[in-house]
């Protein structure tokens, strides 16, 4: 399996978490690193235990640098526990698994923020260690959390989704602090610049649209070639409560009602073969539609879709 | 070996690092725990990593506790180092080193002061979980750095202490924020209520001198009965740079210049056998003089210590 990339390409990747994160790995293995950014979302960061905590950039640069965890897609491969556990036994909060590695990249990230750099240049820094050779790029370097409305009030997304365990019923989103942040540096240009722009397999609601909402970032992508690959299969969320929400929403989670989501944004959708019966109706929104194997177990299954992603993508306005 | 605590009696021990809290643990296994308060130097603690660290409290705490590292003294036993070493791997600074556990208690103790807590509610806290008995009370709930004034410039402890490994020449220390400070809660109540005061077998200038500099408990101790453990064994320390601080300020390190140190709180010095030679020395300062053995190498050397220490104590105004 040989991708030949055209010389020059560009393609931006907008990724979230688990599902985002190995799509993105897909591309950073057949692709020229230079060929590709990724634009990870922040909205799910958090303050906790005084430190600075980027589950989804972290994610993505672990995936990206081989060292997440396989069992949990989240954290780092071979962590430990001592820390948070030692927090439990006095009392502290504990719901919020951070493994002694993980905490490491949190500490570290903290004591750069508190000597001012921004979230993108220790980002930067960061993956120069880990050999993490594509750009990747937080959303914005300014917080912006995004908010859950649930049935138990508004909830920053971390207390929604590992505290709570998505319990809470889910009935919107508020993206103010999204929509009233700067993109961080780069972000703007490498869409500009970009061949295609690849949505990844994350959850639209709290995962893209923050990206999305950042001032300027929708605009840009609205411009370019757009695929997005559904984080929906067989109706159900591959991981994460993608699938709770749509349906606390009024909505029924498949491929479709991700291509409606992103409709005025996509040129093309890629959804799995058991969503095939829904191609039609997605054709029907006036979409280039790519029907394959979706479900990234292997790392043959990330750079397979992958190299089918691109194909498509690169040749759907062609 | 039993010590006949005369009824209702109180002591309070002023400590710092490992040889004060090895005294304190040697005197918590033979008294009452109602009748021993500990007050620990907090001029040692400080922002790292974000984290507020309090080393002397821990080592006491972790001493007492039974959890304390057999080989360093400080820190807790069988920790391990994957946070820090995740740090030092992203170009962080990994001089002090903060094991996972460690780490724990660190964040614990910083998440509590965030929402508020006084050092010395903290402190209780944890003292609860580890089941420490006696009192064991931060000299101060105010932020008071010690400052030692080297050929390198004015620095705080644990940059001049870890990360330049002692190495500057002292030529004096600045108590100023100590001398601002408020005494922590019940430290006062407690010396006035004692019929002892220990001050145990730490460095003069940076552990003891710190809690005798907060307002009014140098004057406190002064009108109570007190006895000091030697920290210096035959021109060393047994642990840490008293006995080079000695020599940089120009003053022998010995049982003689710690009790000159002391003078006009003291009624009494103990000091080890190898110093025996200093007894008259020390006795022409006009106190009452006790040579044992003073090397705590094992728990029984810490209880003999304690032990002999109280009935001499005790005796020495009779």
């Amino acid at each position: 399996m040989v991708f030949e990339a055209p010389k020059g390409l560009r393609i931006v990747a907008l990724a979230g978490g688990v599902g985002g994160a190995k799509l993105a790995d897909g591309l950073a293995r057949i692709l020229d690193p230079v060929s590709l950014t990724i634009v990870v979302n922040t909205g799910d960061d958090f303050w906790h235990l005084g430190l600075r905590i980027s589950p989804d950039l972290d994610t993505v640069c672990y995936t990206l640098a081989g060292i997440a965890s396989p069992k949990t897609g989240w954290g780092q491969a071979g962590d430990s526990w001592a820390a948070i556990e030692a927090v439990a036994a006095l009392g502290g909060p504990d719901w919020f698994r951070l493994g002694d590695k993980d905490l490491g990249t949190s500490l570290e990230r903290t004591r750069l923020l508190s000597e001012g750099k921004t979230l993108s240049e220790i980002t930067r820094r960061f993956c120069s260690t880990w050999e993490v050779l594509p750009a990747v790029l937080p959303m914005s370097d300014d917080e912006c959390p995004t908010i859950v409305v649930t049935d138990q009030g508004e909830l920053e997304f971390q207390d929604y989704f590992v505290r709570l365990r998505c319990e809470p019923r889910v009935s919107g989103f508020r993206l103010d602090r999204a929509q009233a942040a700067s993109p961080a540096s780069g972000i703007i240009a490498a869409i500009d610049a970009a061949d295609l722009v690849i949505i990844c397999p994350s959850n639209p609601w709290v995962s893209v649209d923050p990206i999305l909402a950042v001032p300027g970032v929708r605009q840009a992508v609205a411009r370019r070639t757009v695929v997005a690959v559904s984080p929906i299969i067989g109706g159900q969320a591959v991981k994460g409560p993608a699938a709770k929400m749509y349906r606390e929403l009024g909505i029924e989670p498949s491929p479709l009602s991700v291509a409606s989501h992103y409709r005025s944004l996509l040129d093309g959708m890629v959804m799995d073969r058991v969503d095939g019966r829904l191609q039609p109706a997605v054709a029907d929104l006036g979409l280039a539609v790519l029907v394959t194997d979706t479900l990234m177990k292997s790392l043959k299954d990330r750079t397979q879709l992958s190299q089918d992603t691109l194909e498509f993508g690169l040749g759907v306005n062609q």
